[in-house]
């Protein structure tokens, strides 16, 4: 951030008064810009024994496979998000189920949100997405999944579903666990 | 936003090409600047029988009793801002349970994310307090709570309370039980 998005004047990366950390401020007009972390809402659809991923048709992770997932805009409620990221993606409705994962990624300011969701319907790969398809669990592409949230989303569905319970999982990704998935490339 | 942040040139307000909904766009530098909901993050703590609430020595809500809450901030977890507020509010270390109350305010761009938790030792009104209380039910004062997440919110765990079950409310607020709540002033 150069620039105060209110009156154009240029602005100073400083701590404000009663503050504890710095903003971007604006001594022209006296806003302060805060910055604050999104969501990604997203879904983990569910038919029979099968689950539904999506292939990357865009960067970041283009050709890798992921679960339906995007940033949650305003004025929509994080259900509408991951339902319409759902449909966007995989042009497919879904019945959306409790919250499953919330995972935290500081060191990008993210704040990951996936449901369980039944998925109803048929399905197609949309202007995001190069294919969408079903796997059963043997046929998760591991080795070639997008993100790190997906794959620990994945590993706690499989996990879960032996006792077919899925209580909402909390948990952090750190650069560590980052470098890890991604190697050093 | 009038200027962009990122060159200082007046934006427009149009959709970009292939998106669906229009955003503050920089036809000189390029950049589009999307604009997201903001989580709000804090805990309902609870000793024995009590459960504490900040009364309000700020705006929105001056005066008014709430649960310690505020703007998660970029390179911290929902965890760490939840209990980041309640220390900054109440000057309390609590000792976090599960997400509680998962609560969209569509019409606002928040979402309200309430941790239930245990006060660890003591408390004190912080900066933003005018003072800090523990409360038994009987003595919740329910018209003068600062917002509507916080009475939805005691109103669920006094309902979980009877069974000692606290699973995770997702809710949404709407405009009119916004308009009902702080009445036609
Ligand atoms: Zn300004
Ligand atoms: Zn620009």
């Amino acid at each position: 951030m150069n620039f105060c998005s209110h009156c154009g004047h240029r602005v100073q990366f400083a701590i404000p008064d009663g503050d504890d950390r710095p903003r971007y401020l604006c001594e022209a007009c006296g806003t302060i810009h805060y910055q604050n972390p999104r969501i990604v809402a997203g879904t983990l659809p569910v038919r029979g024994s099968k689950i539904l991923l999506c292939r990357r048709a865009i960067p970041p992770r283009k050709g890798y496979w992921t679960l339906p997932a995007g940033f949650m805009e305003n004025a929509e409620t994080t259900v509408e998000a991951a339902a319409r990221e759902t449909q966007e993606e995989a042009c497919a409705d879904v019945s959306i189920h409790g919250l499953y994962t919330l995972i935290n990624l500081p060191h990008i300011n993210q704040v990951y949100m996936i449901f369980r969701a039944d998925l109803d319907g048929g399905f197609d790969a949309g202007p995001e997405s190069l294919e969408v398809a079903l796997f059963e669990e043997h046929e998760i592409p591991w080795e070639e999944l997008a993100f790190p949230t997906i794959e620990r989303t994945l590993r706690h569905f499989y996990q879960d579903r032996l006792s077919d319970d899925y209580p909402l999982h909390i948990s952090d990704i750190t650069p560590e666990d980052r470098e890890r998935y991604f190697g050093s490339a």
